[in-house]
């Protein structure tokens, strides 16, 4: 793969010196490592390893509990169904040869951009690696363990392996995001001429695909985890580690998976906008061609964004949110069953990872309920799409609920608390609802179809300025209602899961944490459909592009623009949903947090207390940390926009040809250009999210013990989570409302309205969506990650602050 | 005055039937009641009333303490160099007519405005005083009050009393602003066709004479309030109340205050944006003239602006920095002294009264060090304006350093802790170097010498929208170093005044929070003189519209761009300081609140601890609260500079020779509609920002009542004010240095740097300007009011939370 290593060497001369257009930039498509080594066994030896593998993982997992094998079992079968629909996907064809020759010049750019960035990653992820293991070296160990027999390498080595798991599945969660987008998007442009509804179906079973690959591997690599740790410390034996424990070993995978995730969302963020910025000012402010248009030389650069910045960040994200919420959700469960002196503790520890195996069957059923019309000739669309979309999510929730209700039942009942499963089950419904108005409520203030958007676009009509002012006023109102909502979800979960009638030894109800989790998981219990609709979002993007590109009629391209802008309402809507989850899950791993320092630091450690200075200053330092990343994210996109803009005047003023179609634009240059840029530009804001939490802590440490403050390091450190999530999400709000606003607002214009394109109002508009892409795509994505990995690594680094 | 009864009235009837240009315009001079009672008295009864309240002043402070005679000296002596000021000020000319006829249809409509926006404020002032005083007489007593003898009806007498003494106050230092520089705008406009020397030199003077009054009235006024409740509840008399609790009874004098800055600033900040905004869009972008051009129908409404929204509302806005700062300084002093059981206290409780007189007689140095030159007849400036308000800032400097370490030799001297003043005047020092450093650090990102705004520029020439991105990334960024300072010198003045030696009854040292507070007063210490060069602003900016409009040469305009150009920074630096100052002022205020609800609830309330799930929400609602304020304020401005560009495009259609000076435009619409706009916007953030801590704190706590959880309410509303305190400092950083980097981007273009005025970067340039404006004109110093008053609301409404 010629392009990835000059990019990864830095070295850009040959595209100095050869101009590559796409018909040349087709390579040997790039397979990881991992996937090579598997090909190149021979299938008899392959099948066996497979059977090997079920065979381990069944015996582990009938050791531990029966609930692992029927956690085992959905995740398989949704492996298969996941199969089955990549075949179905791939059976179809691929549309004539310029159609596939555009989607393997963007094959080809994100599997190189995938390549190098993935190669970056992984080599800081082994350096972090290296690092845990040297302080969970020299750590502490806690009463518990020793109990347990557990040592300091033991503990360290648990803790390593379960950080590069998660991170490796995050990986995998990533590439195969952006695998099936790669080769989806042709096959739904090729329908796209012949059916709105094929093109549908098969953009909705390619985001399937990925959705129950992404969360089926949450799902199985904790539960494989947990089942090993199980077996291999003797969790069942007398004397050794208590169960309810076990959940705290885990934290390394949720870290591993997060820490992936941000530095993929960072990546693909920055490359996604700076290509679609670059691409816009140009293209359609200054020489006024459409938007995907051939004569563009960012155009590649652009849809193989929506690839790598969407698909595979966005897979990386949820995988990443998935876990965070199954562990903090085991913890919670464990720690709580301990204190209740519960008998058999592990349906609660182990019931979030049912709500998730029952939501990959849901989400199944939901995306199966999808169907391609019989008659394939209709080219008009006999429904709005959203409206089918909306049909299988409504299939999807109904039975999430009520399969909630009988996992509650299945695994909460216990007999010191009779009607305790009654409690939580309401707990989930709180949380399915609050994912329901938190949808809602983003769609009321991104669609142009209600009063906030309308108004936005209104003020364009006056000017760029007053476009601008309007959208980030509208961005910055738009944080309140979901504020409302979380804080009356999290009040009204606390207090259902308080009076379940759980109490500890001293008799004081303690349900009221864990009401929260299950809230988290009621909200989440959907995600696999809620995934697939997000990945739908891109795939259908670039459809549309391929569309323009290889230049199809008009009746086509209508087709794929109906599905792009349903994409458009889902992607910005999912971001609402993913928001409120990270906002949820956030809180309950500062619980976790505090359980861990506690345990570590052998004292209790209850309360963060603001009063104090320190720790006040720490707050203010996690706040300020939001700001900061945000700044940095956003101007990156901006820095490597103006790369792009300047590489785009540079040909279009060389090669006047061209604007008539004579000559070919170097595509390849803008795509090096942009992939090379992003690399560089993730690493400064990554570095500040992971370094600046145990920096802090450690400083806060050392001037605690000087000063003779136990457990500062570790309470400021609570402090900057707490501030800094609450910033987060006040921040990640306001960018993907103001983001999605903007872009609506537009394409309101764009309807005709206040003078259609081309006008005054117009131009002001495409200035508010330009404005509006770093802010939704890559800024606000990147904080919701940054959120829950700031939640893990304080886990993780715990041993730091003490 | 016609015009503003027809703005109260909402009756714009006669601006449609009656052109009215400028003029016209000129009435009789509107003064507010307590003037015009003041005038109507025969002057030796007046002579008489005046020396019977010095009488009084002088009888109260010599049965208080010699400390605070000496404070009424100090206050009396600089009111009298303040009339001094004024009546040199007023002596200069007012240069030839058509300056005068300007310069009257601006004091017009700023009177006009001023009159229906403070009586609106003051109807609301009187509605909230009612609330208070029924609040009051239902809440419970202190056991400290209940020893005292001080009863409910007293108490809420007291307060209500000091709410009200404090908003009249804080509106005649508003008052005062308006006043001198409607006046003296004029005077250095004709100054200007002279000598630059002097009309620098009038400006600084009649920006002297406001700071002086508005400094020397909040320390008057809480000097005779706690005087009176000294002499009153005789607290020199055993048995009776103790002098330590006596300043927790001035809180309602900051509420008041900071009450009628927040609308005063919240109306002004929307009044001149609007104008602004609105007459730039249309006159500058569209018509292509240029700033303050007398064809634009915005131009008066534009300049009325300067005058309430800069002058006005930064007077208000200063004054309750100051009477918060102040009063939360003494709280703690006192709480300190009895913790130490010192045996005289005062000179704890009133030192911020001395510092504060000394502010006034080194700043009053540092305004007289500014001199005209001899040679009134040499135009060309010998020096740069900046350099020589910087050699008047070192001079005051300087003395107020000295004069910090010789008040806390006097005052904090106690044999218990002999080094205890030298940690203290450490900390006065911190703060002093915080300031210093603070306006560094402004400057670095809002000056074109610099980097950070040269790349801003640099990003305009690729579009609107990089320039937007990157300057959005820029005051995002822009947080990081203040708040660095922020935290090095909270915990650095605190642990002086940990480490000064001074302990409570157990051995444990308290002074602590106390070193705070005095690091507040060392950055507060020259607030004068930080007042005068912020006055000087929009004075030098006034003049030049007024040079502008009435077709002066070319170099008088030049002599007032440089004035300008110089205003300009000064205000941008001193909101740098008034963030800093808001930042310290409101952790103190924080700490006061706690005693506060501790000795009404008569339990201890120590911790704001996050980790409860109804305090964290707490905090989510608090930075919600920032979010959604800024939003409001934002989209007011927005909203207003819509109805003044479509009136501006109006007047251009329907009247086509304004273009040629043929036809006078209507100014009078425009300040008509721009005045009613304004007053109708304030109410709604403004509103917001008084009744959701209320709200909240009252929800929580019944919610706590029936739950079992004392003082939930408390907790929370002291969460919810942590968070806005930290999310709106963040906030009002990142919307002033935006705002103020792109103005200078915009300037350093138009000094002909990437293709100067009229290119296309240029264009790109004021749109960020333009977006910039309600950002740090409106919101931004909306939000260090609404810090401080948020801080005064909950120590004034505790009673509604326990």
């Amino acid at each position: 793969m010629m392009m990835g290593d000059d990019v990864e060497n830095g070295n850009l001369g040959p595209y100095l010196d050869r101009p590559r257009t796409f018909p040349n930039m087709c390579s040997k498509p790039y397979t990881p490592l991992i996937f090579r080594i598997l090909r190149g066994i021979n299938v008899r030896v392959l099948v066996i390893l497979l059977f090997l593998g079920f065979g381990y993982v069944f015996y582990i997992g009938a050791s531990t509990s029966p609930i692992i094998v029927f956690v085992f079992s959905v995740c398989i079968v949704s492996f298969l169904l996941s199969i089955y629909l990549t075949k179905w996907v791939l059976s179809k064809d691929e549309g004539p040869p310029e159609m596939a020759q555009i989607s393997e010049a963007i094959r080809d750019g994100a599997e190189g951009f995938f390549k190098t960035q993935y190669g970056t990653i992984s080599k800081m992820a082994l350096l972090l690696a290296l690092v845990i293991l040297s302080i969970y070296l020299f750590r502490n160990t806690t009463p518990q363990q020793e109990s347990s027999g557990l040592g300091r390498a033991t503990s360290a080595c648990i803790t390593v392996a379960a950080f590069l798991l998660g991170a490796l599945c995050s990986g995998v969660a990533g590439y195969v995001g952006m695998w099936v987008s790669v080769r989806a998007n042709v096959r739904v442009s090729s329908a796209a001429r012949r059916s709105a509804r094929e093109a549908l179906q098969i953009a909705v079973r390619a985001g399937g695909f990925s959705a129950l690959v992404v969360v089926g591997m949450a799902v199985i690599g904790i539960a494989i985890l947990y089942a090993t740790f199980y077996v291999w410390l003797g969790v069942h034996s007398p004397g050794s580690m208590k169960v309810t424990d076990l959940p705290l070993l885990l934290v390394g995978y949720g870290f591993g998976a997060s820490f992936v995730a941000l530095f993929a969302q960072l990546g693909g963020g920055i490359y996604t906008k700076a290509a679609d910025v670059g691409a816009d000012l140009v293209g359609k402010v200054e020489q006024g061609i459409p938007e995907d248009d051939p004569r563009n030389p960012a155009v590649i650069a652009d849809l193989v964004g929506d690839n790598v910045g969407d698909c595979a960040a966005r897979g990386a994200d949820l995988f990443e949110s998935i876990a965070a919420e199954i562990i903090s959700a085991m913890i919670l469960g464990g720690t709580m069953a301990q204190r209740c002196k519960i008998e058999d503790p592990s349906g609660f520890i182990l019931f979030p990872l049912v709500v998730h195996s029952f939501d990959l069957v849901v989400s199944s059923i939901g995306i199966l309920s999808i169907r391609g019309t019989r008659d394939s000739n209709v080219k008009v669309p006999l429904e709005d799409p959203m409206t089918i979309l909306q049909k299988g999510y409504s299939v999807t929730i109904i039975l999430a609920v009520l399969t909630f209700f009988g996992s509650t039942r299945w695994l909460l009942y216990t007999e010191q608390a009779p009607s305790a499963w009654l409690n939580f089950s309401l707990c989930g419904l709180v949380g399915i609802i609050t994912a329901y108005v938190f949808v809602w409520i983003t769609k009321y203030y991104t669609d142009y179809k209600h009063e906030p958007v309308r108004t936005l676009a209104l003020s364009s009509s006056t000017g760029h300025g007053t476009n601008i002012i309007a959208g980030v006023s509208l961005g910055l109102e738009s944080t309140a209602l979901p504020v409302l909502v979380i804080s009356v979800s999290i009040i009204s979960a606390f207090w259902l899961g308080h009076t379940s009638g759980l109490v500890d030894e001293t008799g004081s109800p303690t349900g009221g944490l864990f009401g929260t989790a299950v809230a988290t998981m009621g909200m989440l219990s959907t995600a696999a459909y809620i995934l697939t609709m997000d990945m739908f979002g891109p795939i259908a993007d670039n459809a549309g592009g391929i569309v323009e590109m290889s230049q199809q009629p008009d009746s086509v391209r209508e087709i794929t623009d109906v599905l792009d802008a349903v994409g458009n309402t889902t992607k910005a809507t999912t971001k609402g949903f993913a928001i409120g989850s990270a906002a949820l899950a956030s809180f309950l791993l500062f619980s976790a947090y505090m359980d861990e320092v506690s345990s570590f630091a052998r004292e209790p450690f209850k309360q963060v207390d603001i009063a104090i200075p320190e720790v006040f200053i720490g707050g203010l330092l996690g706040s300020m940390l939001i700001f900061l990343f945000s700044a940095w994210a956003c101007a990156a996109v901006g820095r490597t926009a103006q790369e792009v803009v300047k590489e785009v005047r540079r040909q279009f003023i060389e090669r006047p040809g061209i604007m008539d179609y004579k000559e070919k634009p170097d595509y390849g240059r803008c795509v090096a250009i942009v992939a090379s840029a992003s690399l560089r530009e993730m690493i400064k804001p990554g570095a500040l999210a992971i370094v600046s939490p145990i920096v802090v802590g450690f400083l806060f440490r050392v001037l605690g013990h000087y000063t003779g403050h136990p457990l500062l390091g570790a309470k400021v450190v609570a402090a900057l989570l707490m501030f800094a999530t609450v910033s987060g999400i006040l921040m990640a709000l306001f960018l993907n409302t103001a983001g999605g606003a903007w872009d609506n607002a537009k394409k309101f214009i764009e309807t005709g309205a206040l003078g259609g394109k081309g006008s005054e109002s117009h131009k002001a508009a495409v200035t508010g969506d330009t404005v509006g892409d770093p802010f939704k795509d890559t800024a606000g994505p990147s904080l919701h990650v940054l959120i829950k990995m700031l939640a893990t690594i304080t886990l993780v680094m715990a041993p730091v602050f003490l």
